[in-house]
């Protein structure tokens, strides 16, 4: 077996081989969750294995007070700042509910979105459209909803809600996206004054400008402000710092050119989620403390005057909060030669709910659920169900030797971009995903049936089969 | 505007400027795929504006006279062999009925897919069902509906497997899923002992053969033979012919140990297709001829008595005869400096219809469907409406100048791992799925509708929110 000193030469550099596969890396996991005295996972208290008898597997379950929690902390580390809650990242009619609830705004990416929200009753002056490519159909939906904000993202959107707008006799409410030449990944960013993406008017370009100054001339439009959004589960605040400077500095310059004032600049999300216990998290204080400096060295630098600010979480409050539950079916070892070996552990779902490691390249971890092992760690590999050899969860993983078929395996920071991305690839059905608080279980979204699949198909069933 | 001489410098280099945009390259297009006199895009008769006009946006639609072509082609050029078609590149009930027509057998992935064809009549004497993973319902199903053969993949799957037939009385039909340790790619192949796999029993390792005579030996199963897959989208030959030498090398190994034959070799799939006017494709004669050859040479080497051969191909059947259908939304040229500029054109599906793109860094290619244009060429990457950077249904594609918001884009090779991998991102709708033939469309898969999924949200409703 291996150790810290000898660890496996497959092995990823920073991976790491558990002193006690009965701890809980604080990070990774919801506030609720603990082990029993037996050793076994519970999620606010709830047994996983009592969780996964009720609902089956795989299961994505939500810890709803961790979720809130999240979600209140942006809101009140940012006092005067609106947040919005990124649905694209997880939503469902109580993920709705509860952002409403915690006093955020919800920004939606589709028509359909928008209606998932409006059937959950979240207030449509709360809500933003964003979106590259917006129907005439969904622009004029959210503007008969009267829709809070829409994120326009290009002239051809100008166009057409310019002509929805003249229709329906009242201003469209419009943000301008604009792109500021910063990318930023997990541990970096970069700055270029190019930006080779589909989303956003270029600033560099002089497009942003001339998006800025056609809405605000134009009685189509009430121009509400700029959107900036620099990238996906950042870790490294420092892109943000910079790509808020170029935004201000648009402001300004709008400033000089209209002598008008933007209401409001939204810097969009991004914020990412440690998934690894080797993962260094940012803490809500200092991003805010980071953030809200930065805002108001630009406002200060810049003579701006009151300037209403935004941010956009999605996974940073969506993904903790969701663990996902499997059960282990078949353990194989494969032979790699130079006598090493790794441990292949097939589960029941896999990339048809949660694509990420084989899109991404994404990095997960896991833990044996149902109850806890003093054996030694074997280095495995999580997989799931599918005809596809990329079908993997977690590429690498200390597991204990003892694990067998129909253990529970949980997987944290499973909250975002996993059930919301759910394809039916090998005719899998959709999982089921769980809300739970101490004391109750609610069922937030049903676990699909083959009927619900079978129901779109509308060819030839067997009794018409010719002799 | 860019030429051969002068290309695009952020074109890749195998991307040639179309001489004509009118043209259609026969080796990417349906059998009955035409323009017609006013220059618009045809599929087996039928204009893609009536398409689309009839059933949506986005569509994908299958030439039914080249679906059950290249079927009959594989049946016809393996006149003594079985042909299993890999129902997990696309399957529906009429694909399963064309499949039963056209006499080949077929492949699922799962009870879900098992019972899908069985609803379409499939016969299920002549279906294979694999999977890595496969749970004892599943088997079970499997074994009750009289499959027929079950592809062992592990020994775990065994064990089970045996429970299960003694149960039921009646021995299980299987395939032993062997790794040879040959992977082939597209333009090549590597051989190495090990496999870092989920997939198979590794010959190199004796696992093969271990399970190969516990099989035989236990009355609980009724050993059919061996089957090997070697990769995925493979354009050269050479990796079959080393796989099948080293699977008929254990059939005679087998052979010695037991003094019993195996009866079936199946050698799997992955018979790639061209995606691109650059791709080069294998014809089915000279496949035939090739692994006909060295099959033959192999019983004839081993001196093995009479062996059934068996195929498997998914994609070289269901990709080519599927086009993909979308609707130009919005338009927008993006400054990459340097004077040089790339221009994203927005339609109406995404990587939520074909992930093929982001998953695998795959190619396609696209055309103006609707109507011909003689405008220049210019460089061109065909996005969708999701928000997220990497949603992109086609990298790199010259395209006439004068597209516009409304125009309809054609992909071709569409039919394999989209619609059957395709998601609800953003809660995007599954697209429909059409067959034509000329003089007639039939509606395969109907496009979902928002209620389809909302019906799984179980979630408070906006009538029962809290004042």
């Amino acid at each position: 077996m291996y150790s810290d000193s000898t660890p496996h030469p497959e092995a990823p550099l920073w991976l790491e081989i558990p002193e006690d596969f009965a701890g809980l890396d604080g990070k990774l996991w919801p506030c609720g969750t603990r082990r029993n005295t037996s050793g076994e996972l519970t999620l606010a208290g709830h047994r996983v294995s009592d969780l996964v008898a009720e609902y089956g597997t795989p299961l994505y379950v939500f810890d709803e007070q961790d979720f809130r929690a999240r979600a209140r902390g942006f809101v009140e580390h940012f006092p005067s700042w609106s947040i919005h809650y990124a649905g694209k990242s997880f939503l469902s009619r109580t993920v709705a509910r509860w952002i409403d609830e915690e006093g955020l705004n919800l920004d939606v990416c589709s028509g359909n979105e928008l209606s998932l929200a409006l059937s959950a009753g979240f207030p449509a002056e709360r809500i933003s459209l964003h979106g590259n490519n917006k129907t005439i159909e969904e622009l004029r939906y959210a503007l008969t909803e009267g829709i809070g904000a829409i994120v326009v993202d290009s002239f051809d959107e100008i166009d057409r809600l310019r002509v929805i707008a003249f229709d329906m006799g009242k201003p469209a409410p419009v943000m301008i996206r604009v792109t500021t030449g910063i990318h930023a990944e997990t541990h970096q960013y970069v700055a270029t004054s190019h930006e080779d993406q589909k989303f956003g008017f270029s600033i560099h370009s002089g497009q942003a400008m001339d998006a800025l100054v056609t809405c605000w001339e134009q009685p189509q439009f009430d121009l509400l402000g700029i959107h900036s959004h620099i990238g996906s589960q950042i870790l490294n605040m420092d892109g943000y710092a910079r790509a808020s400077q170029i935004t201000l500095l648009l402001a300004r310059d709008f400033h000089c050119a209209t002598n008008n004032h933007i209401r409001e600049v939204n810097f969009g999300g991004g914020f990412g989620v440690p998934y690894l216990p080797s993962d260094e998290p940012w803490d809500i204080e200092n991003l805010s403390d980071t953030l809200i400096r930065h805002a108001e060295k630009g406002v200060h630098y810049y003579d701006l005057p009151d300037i209403h600010f935004a941010l956009e979480p999605g996974r940073a409050i969506s993904g903790p909060p969701g663990v996902a539950l499997y059960r282990v079916g078949t353990i194989k070892t494969v032979d790699l030669g130079d006598g090493l070996s790794r441990r292949y552990i097939s589960v029941d779902g896999g990339m048809s709910d949660n694509i990420r490691t084989a899109l991404y390249d994404a990095d997960y971890t896991a833990i044996l659920a149902n109850r806890v092992s003093t054996a030694d760690g074997v280095l495995s590999r999580v997989v799931g169900i599918h005809c596809e050899t990329g079908d993997v969860l977690v590429k690498d993983v200390y597991l204990p030797a003892d694990i067998e078929v129909g253990d529970i395996l949980a997987i944290p920071v499973a909250g975002a971009y996993s059930r919301s991305m759910a394809s039916n690839y090998n005719y899998a059905l959709k999982a089921a995903v769980v809300a739970v608080v101490p004391g109750e279980s609610q069922i937030m979204i049903r676990r699909e049936t083959l009927d619900d699949l079978l129901r779109l198909d509308m060819g030839p069933h067997g009794c018409e089969r010719s002799p």
